[in-house]
């Protein structure tokens, strides 16, 4: 069950409502959630609910299965709409995010960066920290690929994401990026999701290849809980039997964590694949599944990226990519 | 290696091929495909390649990777356009099939065809014998079913198409039936694969729900090399360890099957989902990614249904989604 | 629910029972087990189970969970022991069945089965018909393979097994071989199922490689409940992500199925890791984990072999294998 | 390759290795590996090679393939002996790891360390920092739990493991536990990796329940490469279709992983299974596949466990365990 409490009330209202709950044998906790307090706890008898919905500081009492409770639909039936430096995510738009997998220059990210926001794209991709199964794999540029962007950002106007690896360096890469992004090794490592939702930065949750939706709501509800409501669900594909592409893009995942959950859901897939000839038809199919919004991977030299280079599409290929987005997502209903 | 001869060639001269070939060591296997021998072989070297060529009873020589070669894009870089009594599966046109499970009843039938006619559907299905889990499950009315069907094409003027199980039925099957249909769970039957391959009617072949994008081109091959070059593919989700729908439907499996293969690729959301809510949104992705057509489970009553009622749409709800493809289709180049 | 009548009763005394089930709302289905009806029927209410076993035909009432209901363990909670031309498989003895994947020649057959008849071999193996993912693969040599097993029978004395794929092909391999197989492509092929189901042989029936334990036990529920309970288990691997071996072997499966099932459970490491290296390691885990036998490929060319010639066991590697399973077998309290 | 040096040579001496590299157009990267310096690089000419062994500087030069160098059975023919506090895993002792999921009070965890240790346990386990899917399960007691399992040691003489989650924790639990754990959800965690790697303690490495045996022993060259070579290998099942058990324990690898790598490798039956029945034979089963050693959970109150309670064995259990494994272990070479 979760009792939301009225905007701004007293330590002592908050107090009442821990005290009646612990008379009828229920153990809670305490999250804040957009100035207002919230309280979790389990399963209650009625006349429990009663005396709660009874007090004036209580707005309201939900009931909700399951581990995922404030990012569930339950909580709010409201769809959520997330700020990232001005752009809104979910709430009818098409989102894209283009750009490189890893920031390699200033000049691979310039360029690539005013040729993706001619033809359309909301927000800049360029990482400077890179996990990678080797360690002796290229790792990104660190600090210096932070500024990169931040270059790229004010020269376009467009506002950029960037992937946390290590909870040490949340607080430095929130210091430059516009969106934090929890990359898909990481959608289980606790320690960052906390510390991710202990600051304000909106935050893409991509989904762990081998998690499960309910996994992947409960990991958003980590971040969610610690205080940090601006969470953004991605779907960047699963891993099956099948090795054709790197990971099964799974689309019915859209609709399913929208149905569960009010958090935009966008959809990653260059990443899913692992290879740019299926990533414009991936990508039309989903929009037209219904998501908010894509993460593209375009590189300007695809063959010399230090990372993920068969996955990234030329600048014309997204300029026409663009070109098909346009033309559905009315169709559908969205704004691109 | 693929040697594709004139048609009606002599046997004279197919011998000669074979001839020439033993000479180089290579084994030989000849099919026929509309009229026209074709002999299938291993590499060769590049002077058997040039005596070939030389022959005027041959029209190419095609070098071909992998166990699928008559279905391969190597073999016909021209897409196949199939005919089902009338009814063209690829070469431009998106076609839904729509109809129950599993026919039950005259009158559940003929409702179901008439209002999926009104909608827009292009052929019929319904089947007569149904392969469930538990033997004592419903099996479906056999012989009695597909003279419901035949009906419902009269009144309707639809094709329809319905699953066989046994090779044994292929013949009763295919006197009713427009359009035969390879389940899931027999894609590996290759003594049923190659009974539906020795006679004319069109097939629908289903992708195994373990089976990789090779290991179902393979499948096609056993009924094409048989003679019967009138395939169809069906992606309808493969198996994962994500629950939460019955299959994960694999729609990069459209783009990547067209690629490798000649032949048309339809989805098939119901099965996969096994939920009927998610088909809409999966049925307008399947559309944006590709594919050239639908099967869709409809059905007057779900809830009453003997089979898979989870999954079926209702007649109301079919034709909203009609509604739906109709306004995407010409979007991405499809007529419908 | 299950009503075992008593053996020989009337027919008078089945319909008696299926009359009072109807007057209660009951569908029912009868099967013969062993000289005996049962009853196969729903949920049922205390007053008409009450009523069934006060009848002088029946023996007893059981209730069953789930689609497997006859060769589940609340039908029979002694463990079964299937005889295969003397060979006694389950009941504390640890059976090995040894050969070549496929028959290839009199020469090779007859020089395996004696190799592997001196380690300790109690059955063999070796295809007349293979089922292969292309078509233009070695498809075996049918009838003619038949005879050599025949053979290799008479010069060792130990029965053999051989694959049945096709339903019209059942009488021909049960006309030869002591044990038919339903290998895993074939698992969910109910037609086939039904026809083994309906002579005498005993069958093994491989676990389909994408079936989980229901399904894999709804299969051989369709062989038992169609009269035919002389029914092995195999476990041969799942298909999951990882591809360093063909398949996963899932030892798991064994102490599940002998808890959920009466039937006995063997193991087959060859097809499972599709590489002889992993084979005598994994041998020794399926005997330790509970199973009742294993299925070994042995080939005395293993680079010269037809079929699935990296998985195969020298003839001195097997009798390796077999005298480290001799150790092991008494201390697990194992006959072998 | 791998250029493996001289015990203690100048930085002179790899100074000079780098540049002869770097005159061939080869990067280098340069590890301490127990007092000498490895220069890890790509592949190389022969002539590069040949200068390379020629300098006194140099032991060995190396080639290997893939990203695991330094773990791979190339680098070291000679199986790893891993010292914990006294206890030796590998090199022919099997050693069972055994105690609660997580310490819940020390009354709790002093009975389960007596028990287990009078058994024949070697180390315990007990944790005190707990990966939770949901935000609001017991996440564990902290620093309390680590000071409770160093009085069980105490008690015992039993050196103890402990799971760490967050490379802010290694330095504290690295104070208190003999061998440092890396959970299932972080083995992909790089910066947690690295932070072990940096420290002396030796380190349990769960495979990732969705890795490859490729991508497992890269992230144990990760520990590796950082200075760390004390790394043990634990198989803990991996996610597929079936659930039935909460993941596939995949006993394939472990004579995968020991033919890959020279580090030990155990086995955790306990939480692949998430069932106790299951435990005792898959135990056993991993000692005659070949392992080093298992973790089992072990509840002196299954049913009031705050984790996991249902893969716990009790102490009887344990001990009936022990029973069997002592049996069969001189079978397969092992001393327990």
């Amino acid at each position: 069950m979760i009792i939301v409490m009225r905007p701004y009330v007293s330590e002592d209202a908050v107090a009442e409502v821990i005290d009646l709950l612990a008379d009828a044998g229920l153990d809670a906790e305490v999250v804040t959630d957009q100035d207002r307090p919230v309280v979790l706890t389990g399963a209650m008898e009625s006349a429990t609910t009663a005396s709660l919905v009874g007090l004036d500081s209580v707005e309201r009492v939900i009931r909700v299965e399951g581990p995922a409770r404030l990012v569930s639909r339950a909580y709010s039936s409201k769809s959520s709409v997330i700020d990232a430096s001005g752009v809104a995510i979910g709430g009818g738009t098409f989102i894209v995010i283009a750009g490189p997998c890893a920031v390699e220059s200033k000049e691979q990210m310039l360029n690539t960066a005013r040729s993706v926001a001619a033809s359309g794209a909301r927000m800049l991709r360029g990482d400077a920290f890179k996990p990678r199964t080797s360690p002796y794999a290229f790792q990104g540029l660190g600090e210096h690929a932070l500024k990169i962007m931040a270059d790229a950002r004010d020269e376009t106007g467009l506002p950029f994401t960037a992937e946390v690896l290590d909870p040490r360096h949340v607080e430095l890469v929130a210091s430059y990026a516009d969106l934090l992004r929890i990359g898909t090794r990481n959608m289980s490592n606790y320690a960052l999701l906390k510390e991710v939702g202990r600051q304000p930065k909106p935050v893409l949750l991509k989904r762990g290849r081998t998690a499960t939706i309910e996994e992947w709501l409960s990991a958003a509800e980590y971040v969610y809980s610690e205080g940090n409501s601006n969470v953004v669900l991605v779907e960047r594909g699963i891993r099956s039997f099948e090795h054709s592409t790197r990971n099964t893009l799974d689309l019915s995942a859209v609709p399913l964590a929208k149905g569960l959950s009010h958090l935009p859901v966008m959809v990653d897939p260059s990443h899913a694949a692992g290879r740019a000839d299926l990533v414009p038809a991936l990508s039309r199919a989903a929009l037209a599944v219904g998501a908010d919004g894509l993460l593209i991977d375009v590189h300007p030299d695809p063959k010399a990226a230090k990372v993920d280079g068969d996955q990234a599409l030329l600048p014309a290929q997204f300029a026409d990519l663009m070109r098909d987005l346009k033309a559905i997502a009315p169709v559908v209903g969205l704004a691109l």
